[in-house]
């Protein structure tokens, strides 16, 4: 087939990644240090190998992807330095590592949160200047699915409305399910999106079928982290687990108990495997990030 | 010559800026009223106005390049809230009215920077794949301007460097400059570059013209904020005179004293009106809006 594996497509972007940094300039060191901190701090690099793996099943060029799959890295990494904040969810650790305003100082940490998401930008429009293998115009629509999952419809729509949800007796499984489908399960849709965008689009239902796929992998990653937040293992995690009942926050186990929220992943696995049964042997990279995803430990 | 007043430019952008917001959502409805509320607390709209009239005098649609001058307001907007927050200049008052997390709180106002940030690519974006009679190259071009101006190299290293500058005693003149030209005129300088590039782009030379008047527009637009904040009037201000010096802010009158910063602000505005010699009777509304912000007092 000549699809790259999953463990290929990681490198390629952790290679790639600070090569899109911005070049330093004396006087905002610290802000472009700070950026570089939390690309670095370990993350899985689901979204950008999802954005990738789903161009090249439909026959994109990685080069062409590359940029956008690091972009949307960017765009992650801002929401969690800006998730961290003391005015938010006031986190000291993330992945084992103190998180960003604990080192750079709060001010450096929003600006650096603020410089990831406006680099993302740019480095999208450089992309549509560059490469003509893929038009303009495909490039255009990829880095809008991108945006709009990023936005107030997107992931930024369900962070407030994590901030802003009670404690889990007195919501409902409609929040909860607004809050995972726009704070996690959006931009995870816009990689699968995006990248099958800048690939052969393929047709009407297969569209469809990958959207699907994306919004219950997506679904299944933030469930899996409520539950690792309750059974997982805090060596493993690199964080104190209890902190969502700790903070009273709106979760899968929370409402509806550890079991049955264990039942609906298994469910939302399924579905979002029985979504690339059309593709073939084609989703294999796709299956495997999904399988990767579903066993995850941390 | 057919070209609109800036009283009528800056009725266009005050009719069409919150069209541009997203539509909301219920579970995120405090999201888009902070943004709201910081884009409609009484702003001069320079920098839209600046654009458009860029591009008008060059020869450009005004439907074309609104879509541009409202996402450079909502970009403006964004860096207004993020910069009052508690951990950057903690403000309290902006305008005479009580700061964006002072309404509706620290969370939502970061989010609501955040959102406003990424609305802004949202437009642009949405604008490549709109009206086709300017090509989508010049639209990516133009977005490009604006992202950069907007990044480390341009509004958030100055943005960092101005946190991070000690008391004025200790910097000299080189850090104030860095700061001025990369927190403030770079922005403004964006939007008669991004304007220009949506019309007939002029010639090499007139290009070069044009960027100097907006450097020295933006270089005279922080001064005189400086300025005012010693010598001008806390009413027509709508909010205290001094917090420079309480501060220890880093600015031209603490650095040099008033009547040097106040002479140099007139050196600077003379550069920018002759930068805009060689285009004649067609620069007037370019020179009107450089003459009401020489002369403004709030």
């Amino acid at each position: 087939m000549g699809l790259h594996s999953i463990n290929e497509l990681r490198e390629m972007v952790e290679e790639e990644l600070l090569s899109y940094l911005p070049e330093e300039e004396t006087l905002s060191k610290s802000v472009r240090d700070a950026m570089a901190y939390s690309l670095t701090a370990g993350g899985k690099r689901l979204r950008p190998v999802l954005l990738l793996a789903s161009c090249e099943m439909c026959g994109g060029l990685l080069n062409e992807a590359m940029p956008f799959a690091c972009a949307l890295e960017y765009i992650h990494t801002y929401s969690l330095i800006h998730d961290d904040l003391p005015a938010m969810d006031d986190d000291d650790l993330r992945r084992g590592k103190p998180t960003n305003h604990k080192v750079f100082g709060e001010a450096c940490a929003i600006l650096a949160g603020d410089a990831l998401l406006n680099r993302a930008y740019e480095i999208m429009l450089g992309a549509m200047k560059g490469f003509k293998s893929v038009p303009a115009k495909k490039k255009i629509a990829a880095a809008s699915i991108i945006a709009e999952a990023a936005g107030n419809r997107g992931m930024i729509g369900g962070q407030i409305a994590d901030i802003e949800s009670e404690s889990a007796e007195e919501q409902g499984l409609e929040t909860l399910q607004f809050i995972h489908s726009h704070k996690t399960a959006a931009l995870i849709r816009a990689a699968v999106m995006a990248g099958a965008k800048l690939g052969n689009t393929p047709s009407k239902s297969g569209t469809k079928q990958l959207e699907v796929f994306g919004e219950q992998l997506g679904l299944a990653f933030q469930i899996c982290d409520d539950i690792l937040d309750v059974a997982g293992d805090e060596k493993t995690l690199g964080k104190p687990i209890g902190s969502d009942e700790k903070n009273q926050k709106l979760t899968y186990p929370a409402l509806l108990g550890l079991e049955e929220a264990r039942a609906i992943y298994g469910e939302i696995h399924q579905k979002a495997m029985e979504a690339l049964a059309p593709f073939g042997e084609k989703a294999q990279v796709l299956r495997g990030i999904a399988e990767e995803m579903y066993n995850r430990v941390k």
